[in-house]
């Protein structure tokens, strides 16, 4: 007997919730499940800021694939991805290939420069768990670096953070928490530390409500972080940004640039038409033209066709994208027509630290500070809950002890 | 009314228990008791190594001299000593000057590189509490560029160690406790990271029992250290040491020079005669020719009459400077007889890990393993008790709870 064989790429928030649907949807002799993923942990992409920044441990962020994926349901293949043969219905892994039947794609995003000069040589990227480690090890080595030297440059104590979306506030957010604590360990004046942040827009966080905006400049501008709205960032030097229509030099000792995303590489290399970076797929989330490749989560454009725009990219959006693939997988197994993908939008919520944070809940209610931070730590559990039921919950969760 | 004053300079072992001494020896109107130090905290010195590894936090490797040093009691200033000035009875600050009718200077020792081409540039040094924390980042900054890079550099793993008398041979028994923890925290198989000891000397602890010399080796080498023996260092590069005669390059991301130290500088900006680095001083501990200037601990060397050789400059010793140096402050006030300093030695422990220790007490009982090993925190919290009571010993002590 030979059974169809699904291969899901990649275990972040869209592979692991379509493995673990589809162990849901299908009987064990229905399918063979095969997930293959770089690393044998799932770590938390939303949850990666507070790793580089060191407010969290790297251990906090991940958990093992094999703890919420049984491998006797699941072959779990760890691995690197090349590239997708589809003539072949073939994926050609670093150390072997795979043959499949129906393919996820749901490889994930890479940082993309925009080709910005020397963005790439000279900024560090909160990108996956090792990224973000160097990056909290980078800040606390130049606050020792500045310790132990007989002459002190105050700039390399200077963290920059390019780009004011969600991910360069919300770590310019956990930097506030975390300067105050490195400065005690190293007896140094916090004044003497600066959180910069550059945003080309008029304003950070485009897109967001006004009155959320506001709110969060200025907790964190009270909180020691400055910003530098409106000032495109021209080249990325070893020691500084070069900002603006008169070449302002802005020096740091850490440059972490948070500006964009795109697909990974593996799409166009896999001759997908691309669309910024990534592939916009049919409502049913399967690739233009093909019957048995879905691309979800930050692979794939998915349009609003109401809005006539692609619906956001987040870790929420990504986990439904899960759902409608694996029960599209299971109809065409069963001859069944495909349903299209609904967002359902619970809202989003920014961390802007421990105890602070803003957003929309409920389809446009604001959420201020505590109460907000409280609803984040909801989201952060609720994806938890998603993966890996109650027993992640309680190893992983954001639950204080008091 | 005019009471003499004695100004201390320097908070080690030495300065610091030569002023609590003379706060004891001394009624509260024989004399002003001035205590002059870099900084506000004291330091174990015999703990550096163990900063630098990063196998306890620095803030157990120190405590606040105010909490053992009443500053109603005793004037304490926190500033750099630039120079003494001795015809004028003057030690002049970095921001201040201070008169004196009685000197101690007790102000330790500096790293000596004996010259070694480009060894003050290139390595660290296991010197003060700023620079063992910068070694533990920068080793740990080393592990998590390997982790996030592309092309992975071994060699950038390699932690180098020059010198293999106390400081080197115990800082490489704590690497060995730590590295495996390291790789464990970034994924990194303990086969990729190498810890190497160089010493030109035939063997490594020259002048150490054979015996115990021995079991220090096999136990190191048991857990990963290696040993360059007979090996003179030519040189210091950025990412190597050159020895031997055929200029062999050992690579390394990490290097760290332990092969000597000497006296302050204070003491030749100062005109005093030195040999080594160090003034031998008279046996009563003054310097040759000072009716009122004592230097104690790694600043002098204290001469034993019998073997004709200095007593070895030990936290032990030093402390035992301060007893001396202190009764004989007492002694020229009340305008008695001075008496010699006489060495009780009781024993030295050379710790190799946390487990593991290797040394003699006693007058000569040889100790190992696990017995040595808790000889070594006896040792370490009698230091503590010494100087702070059980209030600091229970505070910083090393007890475990387990």
């Amino acid at each position: 007997m030979n059974k169809p064989k699904i291969v899901v790429l990649g275990a972040g928030y869209a592979g692991m919730m379509t493995t673990k649907k589809l162990t849901q949807n299908l009987g064990i002799d229905e399918a063979e499940i095969v997930l293959v993923n770089k690393h044998n942990y799932h770590y938390e992409t939303t949850w990666l800021h507070e790793v580089a920044a060191g407010t969290i441990n790297h251990n906090r962020a991940r958990f093992m694939i094999s703890d919420v994926i049984s491998p006797n349901r699941v072959r779990l293949i760890y691995d690197s991805v090349v590239e997708v043969k589809r003539d072949e219905n073939l994926v050609v892994l670093e150390n072997s290939e795979i043959s499949y039947d129906y393919l996820v794609i749901s490889l994930g995003f890479v940082t993309n420069t925009f080709g910005i000069k020397g963005m790439e040589e000279n900024a560090f990227f909160i990108q996956d768990i090792d990224s973000c480690q160097l990056i909290r090890e980078h800040i606390e080595y130049q606050f020792a670096q500045y310790k132990n030297g007989e002459e002190k440059d105050d700039d390399s104590l200077t963290i920059l953070v390019g780009g004011g979306g969600f991910t360069g506030i919300e770590f310019v957010g956990e930097l506030a928490e975390k300067v105050p604590q490195l400065c005690k360990k190293y007896d140094i004046d916090r004044s003497k530390v600066r959180i910069i942040n550059v945003e080309a827009a008029p304003s950070i966080m485009p897109g967001f409500d006004k009155d959320l905006v506001t709110y969060a400049k200025k907790s964190l501008q009270e909180r020691g972080v400055e910003f530098r709205e409106g000032a495109a960032i021209k080249e990325c030097k070893a020691d500084c940004f070069v900002v603006g229509e008169d070449n302002e030099e802005i020096k740091a000792g850490t440059i972490v640039w948070t500006g964009g995303v795109t697909g990974s590489p593996v799409l166009s290399k896999s001759g997908f038409e691309l669309t910024k970076g990534k592939v916009t797929v049919n409502g049913d989330l399967r690739a233009p033209g093909e019957d048995n490749i879905f691309i979800l989560g930050d692979c794939a454009w998915v349009m609003n066709e109401a809005e006539g725009r692609p619906f956001p990219p987040t870790a929420q959006a990504a986990m439904q994208h899960a759902t409608t693939c694996a029960n599209n997988i299971k109809a065409l197994l069963h001859n069944e027509p495909l349903t299209n993908f609904v967002f359902d939008d619970k809202g989003t919520v920014a961390s802007l630290g421990v105890t602070d944070a803003m957003g929309t809940v409920f389809s446009g209610t604001k959420l201020y500070g505590k109460s907000a931070a409280t609803m984040k730590k909801v989201i952060d559990n609720r994806s938890l809950f998603l993966q890996g039921g109650p027993r992640l919950l309680l190893k992983k969760g954001k639950v204080r002890p008091f």
